[in-house]
């Protein structure tokens, strides 16, 4: 029997993105979907590639439109998941696609967030090690960033298999849709369109101590992180370029191993061929995470690349999984494993 | 249960949306994949974004590659779908994605296609008046032309109503993918980011003659065709802009009722609210095909467009569509009714 | 000696494309440079592709801020010019790039644009039969819209020699500068990278009456205009894809030697050799127009294509082409004839 | 007078901008152009942006043809730049934009070229520290390659200034023009639109070694060096994302204060304003380069990342500009500053 699952913030990518996947997954029958300023409006004229929803219309987020839901999913600025998860009965499952309940560390948070720390769930990426069995059975689920998502995929397996130095270096390029549907002057058409930039360059990315927090579990220490994120002229996906020292005698045979070992049993994950690098649109739309690792036997450094879909894998597909390991469902349930390409 | 399906022209990009959608198929198990250039390769290097297929190896295509298969799907260059197919059995579904069963009339072929004519096999546009009881139980379909399906969507309710004059001029963009895998200098990256052009102009389109055939049967006279295809900076999708002189007092009320009832019980057509207008990106990756007309009041024309995703509903999944009505399963089996969208 | 000029408007599109031509001036001295909204920050910030203006800080729109210039350009939104154009003296030479004057019917000025009619102005496109005579000393300009110069570029020639019937069916792909640098959720990035949309159907695009003005002009007679304008996936260009009914027994050798003969002299305009069609990126950033034109024998209809960047020939590359005929300056001054391709 | 300059391989990417950037040179006559398939071929089939060349036939690349200029500028692949030189006199100021002659140590040539050495020509890289005196008055200069032209101005500076380790982490994206105008499947339109994906991973790219030879002269020690080139969705620019660990006690305004001082008098290297990043689409089509660098304090790394055209500045640009150093014309002759942006 379908679960009932609500949506709040329905108007955006994210939750755009989560309901063209949960339109297509069999155990779930959508009810509610909220958007607070596109209240009232039909979902067609805001999501107009959801056809099988155009008819819908937008509720505002409260508690009486929440309620009676099985499953709860907040797409919501950062901040505002705490006061509606609260009011959420324990029994529902509240999948948080904000950052709220990703850190675990509150000095982190409030440095980089600038607000009082909500809590801590079990953190939606059960690639990681002990992350799967953390969500089996839990009624909260944070999903993580995108970028965490694509840079912790690509480096936990020489963390936990202590390869590298704890000092990782890391250069990440997005479609735009990572930076939502809020229109600002620089996400405009014609200034992404045939341009590439940087920003929030230095360490300043929120994205930063998430990294931080995944890498340094793996590694058993503490792993430092520069990350630089770009900004790339298409809509979705991610291509992560992480590198670190590689500790002295570490063979390119020993990196193959602890990728394939990390890697052999995970459904959405593939360590492509050797020689074979991967390509943001051969996940586009899909939950398919694609990896590669080289050792540069020059420079003596682990370079591993991941592409995700942002969208996918990197919010909404990361939720459904989840959702999935937390409901006992089989994990891959209404997730696509194929990308759209060309 | 399921059955088998051959798919013979596998690495190119009308076989690689085949796949993706077969794979999401739950009545199709799939069988040979051919290519004769690429034989003998797996198809994870030529089809990275099948990740579930990637160490399936390319097969020549021969009889007996091709035999034991309940479906045999042709991707190939057109002229070669004849031989092929009249050594596969009556009894085997036979789904022809190129041109060579399209057009009735042997004198059009001749003329735009320049070899014999192979014949006309039941024409797999459902949507047409007639079309989808020509399907039902047949064993050889043509798939249509990806310009046709979009234009004849577009124009055929105008001229089933016999609300528009026998003169139809159409301009068309295209996504690069709808000019195939083959590499040739002017769709390089280089030359069409960034860019429109022509091409074809004047009448030459081989489109064209299957654009007229749909358009006069459904008005049961000549429609003359002026059609203009363009190259647009994109991987995929159909804008498809249609116009005809209105006959005299023609209102704009008729018209929208015109469409409204040729696309009212249709699962993958959707005529947009009023004032909403396609875009391809709405359709990105599904069957869908999103529709609006309106009657331009100063100039006397309707004005009908279109937006279709060029590979999925303008050649794999017009393919699997009629594969579904063929095997007397359900139209929409297997086929994304959601585009991936942003 | 230089002339100094003064932009009002410079934080835009058509003002940022206007000083980068200017900058390359050898005639112009860059005076004041104003921009309400952004008044008082420094251009860099705003156009950080003019380096050699990074510095120079934007003034308020004022009377005494344009003072003392020898030309003033005016980049403001639609109705604004006639207020700051009549308190400018009569031997300032005033280049308005905005519409206010540039319909000779003030019913259509009311009808389009909704606004009292400012007048008329000598009209900026030097190609047109008696234009440049006109603009030949003139202290006011109307610089023509984006669509009417590449439309009426490629109409008129089959217009003036009478060739067509007084029905032009036209559709046109514009790249996303032409919509201007205002932050509208359907112009993000994410929204237009991939997607080609129409908007304005039905004959309710502003530059419609534009259209209709010149090509009658050309004809003698009034000329109707079916125009439908779509948004490309590109930030610069217009490809202009046009047509009409041949007049009976003229043919495709009248057609092209009225085109030879029309653009024989215009050193900004090529008939393509036969058989090779426009690209907008073969125009990008240059003043340069393509145009090529075919008889469709079997349709029986010319078909003219043309291609132009819509910010340099479309806007402020036919500013400075009227500046330099206003003041008797070479006609190519300061205008680059070459495109930036790939 | 002007000089009369000869262009080997004016069919191909390199060779088109380079005659874009002639055209507008007020010092420069262009003679003969050739190219050895396209031969006998107008130069407006091949490059129609170059509406002024266009009757102008492409030419074998033979001694006779290229007799008799004073510059002749070679845009062959690499290994041919030699065979042809060496029969130029030692009068003709030859500039190879090829890579032949860029590499000090015929040990790293044979080891990323194959073959054997050609030898060592003054690099045309005025910024870098004593480069500018080598070009003046040579008559033979080596172009540097686009990445090394990006990374070496992003990180000279912080390395002449003693300020990092030597061992600096490189990820750069490009255009897809800098893969050249060879039509090869991963650069189809069809196939890098939408995608991001890495190249020559783990230090096989043929760049890394002239990077280390550059980096290493500024720093006076070896500076090893991680490349990661990856292919981005645009036709041309260069973003490169380079860093390397500070030294202890480094401050940020010693880094900021380092390259103030490096680019002072650069007439085409921008520092920007703290806060402002390098944008690809800001100097598209100009031999501008835009510089920003950061120390992430918590990292205690320098970040500094530099956007170019590399058509313009990473090719062709730079060869101008070092011919106008070798001629002794203004270094900035027929070098345009500003981009065409948006």
């Amino acid at each position: 029997m379908a679960v009932r699952a609500a949506v709040a913030g329905a108007s955006g990518y994210a939750g755009g993105e989560l309901l063209r996947l949960l339109l297509g997954h069999p155990g779930v029958e959508i009810g509610a979907l909220t958007g607070n300023s596109n209240a009232g409006q039909p979902l067609g004229s805001l999501q107009p590639h959801l056809g099988p929803l155009a008819d819908r219309v937008l509720e505002p987020t409260t508690d009486d439109v929440l309620a009676g839901h099985d499953v709860v999913f907040l797409a919501l600025p950062h901040g505002q998941s705490a006061a509606v998860a609260e009011r959420l009965g324990d029994d529902v499952l509240v999948i948080d696609m904000g950052a709220d309940f990703r850190l675990k560390d509150g000095a982190d948070w409030e440095a980089f967030y600038g607000s009082t720390h909500a809590g801590t769930w079990p953190y939606g990426l059960p690639e990681l090690p002990g992350a799967r069995a953390a969500l089996e059975g839990s009624r909260r689920v944070a999903v993580p960033g995108c970028y965490p998502t694509a840079v912790s995929l690509a480096l936990f397996p020489a963390y936990a298999a202590g390869l590298v130095e704890p000092e990782a270096v890391i250069t990440a390029a997005t479609g735009t849709s990572g930076a939502g549907k809020a229109v600002k002057p620089h996400l405009l058409g014609s200034e992404v369109m045939g341009s590439m930039s940087p920003y929030g360059v230095g360490g300043g990315h929120r994205h930063t101590p998430e990294m931080i927090q995944n890498l340094s579990a793996a590694a058993g220490e503490r792993v430092g992180v520069s990350f630089t994120p770009t900004l790339a002229p298409m809509s979705r996906g991610i291509l992560a370029t992480c590198s670190a020292k590689a500790r002295p005698d570490v063979t390119a045979a020993e990196v193959r191993g602890a990728y394939e070992k990390a890697f052999a049993d995970e459904p959405f994950v593939t360590l492509l061929p050797e020689g074979q690098w991967p390509a943001t649109a051969s996940v586009y739309g899909s939950n398919a995470v694609h990896v590669q690792v080289v050792l540069d036997g020059s420079a003596r450094r682990v370079i591993a690349i991941s592409a995700i879909d942002n969208l996918t894998k990197g919010t909404a597909g990361g939720a459904v999984q989840s959702m999935n390991i937390a409901l006992g469902l089989p994990e891959e349930t209404g997730l696509p494993a194929t990308g759209v390409a060309p």
